[in-house]
């Protein structure tokens, strides 16, 4: 067996006051026309990253519900993990001279962790390029493969090295479905398993997003010299090149021209081996200069989930300056909050915000800093738009929609339909 | 027993080239008075530090002489420990409350440790307040103490809490001999010991101080674009308000204003747990601003030992304008680069600048831009000073008048001369 991986028990109920009851009923729903239904999903990791993040609440969440899920990691050593990585890289464009040897190196490991494999499955769910050939050597094993086998991919294969993917495919290939982030990430050459498509979630419930009473949030802003009395931005993000945040900052000077005492809070995590890391939290402080309005917050200040959380709330507006992104969830947790959000016109920004109803995509820092000054001059449309995007985020990025579209899934592939409500599952490929 | 701390071996003629066959052969003699006397130093860490730094050096030093030197570290749980940091703390003015629950642990862990005691030797040193009330326990447990012991205290006491000192002191009095590293940190009530000064010392093999070729040193200024060919100042020190990082800035700008090609590199060591020191990088990066004539780099940028010593090299003059300073010995590091140094005139400094001569003290951030812009431009008389500087630390910083400081001292204590050079051991107290 791979390495089980624990977690802690959550309860469905204690969402329905959240998302109500109809969408909660759904689910429940669903859930029983899988009751019993047994669900493995294997990653690389039980630590760090959006994956094991969002294993964590999924799992404990589909066994709430009635189904039994478990979730294992497998095993590898560091010449296999480092392999991964560059596999990784490789499929999002980087170049890796991927020769026989790394090939045999990964293909090996892969067929190591399928012979652990002995239970059967209504559902196996891997995630991620790294686990990808288990159901290859468990079919040259075993002759068969019992269940619904998933391929969960958690990045975008549209740059992918061609050399890599093309050693990869067959073995996706071998799948009963595929699911991907958004459509656009789907590359077009992938024949044979079924295709979803489920964005990804934040969970209401967690520090980051949980409610907070607003002497708690002003006693953070406190703790860091931030004026609740006085207009504040906030920008939650890596510095790196493509989050922009020196171009945060001039359009900070830009919209400060005319809303005098503005403020604006920079919070990044800093990771002690990431020297790149390191280079453009000096540039972006240099180009903060001793403007002490900017706060330029991190894990070394103690700033953590529940500090970003109080800031993003305390926020008149959430900026999302990104010039390239991935999905880029943090505007999801913002718009939560109920703040209105100016954001890049990139990657997945453009599925979260609606443009001029619950916050404005932007494509220069011109664009930028005029849509933060009329937010921050009519306080009454920024506040509707705010109450518009809770209710767009409770719709489409709550952990309990992607709950639903994996047991939607499951109902799908297993034949079994929701009682007329919701199918197709997930959101089929157009 | 204690914990015995494994050394790495050095040798003393390795240090002949470096200063000579009078000094080399002076330490020879001395030692030859004390050939296999058993030396035993006692201190509560084997890692970190300047002591554990200069352990390591002295202690093998001392073994390649003719003597039997030993280093062992005390022994303590977390709640001893807390207890002698509050303890070094408060010797240096800090107010802590003394309770007689928290002297009593500190009493009970130095007994602990004089029953771990198992052998006699011919000096025992005892460095810090830690570990200082051994001999008192062992007396009370042997009814007598074997061999000269001497408490050797690194830290200056003129500040220290009297609660704390008066504590403390009746151990202290115990002692055959007490060195201190200036005489102006002596408490002036210490009564018994013989007092002697021994100030600190630089090792010149280590690689922050061992010659670098110039290519060394030109590849690591190249590697953080700092152009050899343009004038430089550094600072390498803490970003903390006594060492004053934005008076530097101001300073170099003021020079910068006369000298427009001038660059400045600071250096600091940065530690993850140390939020204040995070602070101060910050605003030291805030006034520094988008000058990238400035370097502000760390152990973050991969800068090191090696790093340091090269910067050092490689400045026309090296900066220390220290507010408040302990012994600043820094300020010999570059010195035996053959640097000019102007510094702060306070603590340790004046001893290792001969002001005019080797370099400048200074008072206010006018009189160092001054002192700097006069270097920059008479060329001639900076090496000069440079060249001054060498003699003036090889006379009385290198690690070797250290050892010969304490060889003094055991010769004396044990009625052995020293042929009549030399002597009085070390400098006594006036």
């Amino acid at each position: 067996m791979l390495g089980s991986v624990p977690t802690t028990p959550k309860l469905l109920e204690d969402y329905r006051p959240i998302i109500g009851d109809e969408r909660t009923d759904e689910i429940r729903e669903l859930a029983a026309n899988l009751r019993g239904a047994r669900v493995l999903n294997v990653n690389a990791t039980a630590f760090g990253g959006g994956v094991a993040e969002i294993l964590g609440t999924l799992v404990p969440l589909m066994n709430d519900a009635g189904l039994y899920a478990d979730w294992q990691v497998i095993r590898g050593a560091d010449d296999f993990f480092n392999i991964t990585k560059a596999m990784h890289n490789s499929l999002q464009g980087m170049y890796y001279d991927w020769t026989p040897e790394k090939r045999e190196i990964w293909l090996n490991y892969n067929r190591l962790n399928a012979d652990l494999f002995d239970e059967s499955y209504d559902f196996v769910i891997i995630h991620d390029p790294q686990p990808a050939a288990i159901p290859t050597f468990l079919e040259e094993r075993l002759g068969r493969r019992d269940g619904k086998w998933l391929w969960r991919c958690h990045i975008d294969l549209t740059e992918a090295q061609v050399q890599i993917w093309d050693f990869l495919r067959p073995h996706v290939a071998r799948y009963d479905a595929a699911i991907f982030t958004l459509p656009a990430y789907v590359n077009d050459d992938l024949q044979g398993p079924q295709i979803f498509c489920v964005p990804p979630a934040i969970d209401p419930l967690s520090p980051k997003n949980v409610d907070l009473p607003r002497e708690t949030v002003d006693g953070i802003l406190a703790r860091y010299s931030v004026d609740p009395r006085r207009p504040m931005i906030t920008q939650i993000s890596r510095f790196d090149p493509w989050k922009d945040p020196l171009g945060v900052i001039d359009v900070y000077r830009m919209v400060k021209a005319e809303v005098p005492d503005l403020q604006l809070v920079m919070v990044a995590s800093m990771a002690s081996d990431d020297p790149e890391g390191w280079d453009w939290y000096e540039r972006t402080v240099r180009r903060a200069g001793e403007d002490f309005d900017i706060h330029i917050l991190s894990n070394l200040n103690g700033v953590g989930n529940l500090e970003v959380n109080a800031f993003q709330r305390a926020a008149d507006v959430v900026v999302q300056k990104s010039l390239r992104e991935g999905f880029g969830l943090v505007v999801s947790e913002a718009l939560w909050k109920g703040r209105p959000v100016v954001a890049g016109n990139v990657g997945g920004i453009p599925l979260q915000i609606v443009n001029d109803k619950i916050g404005f995509l932007v494509n220069s820092n011109e664009e930028c800093a005029d849509r933060l000054l009329y937010l921050l001059r009519n306080r009454d449309e920024a506040e509707r738009m705010g109450s518009t995007g809770i209710e767009f985020v409770r719709d489409n990025f709550l952990t309990t929609r992607y709950l639903r579209d994996y047991l939607r899934i499951f109902c799908q592939l297993s034949g079994k339909t929701s009682e007329g409500r919701g199918l197709p599952a997930g959101r089929a490929r157009r």
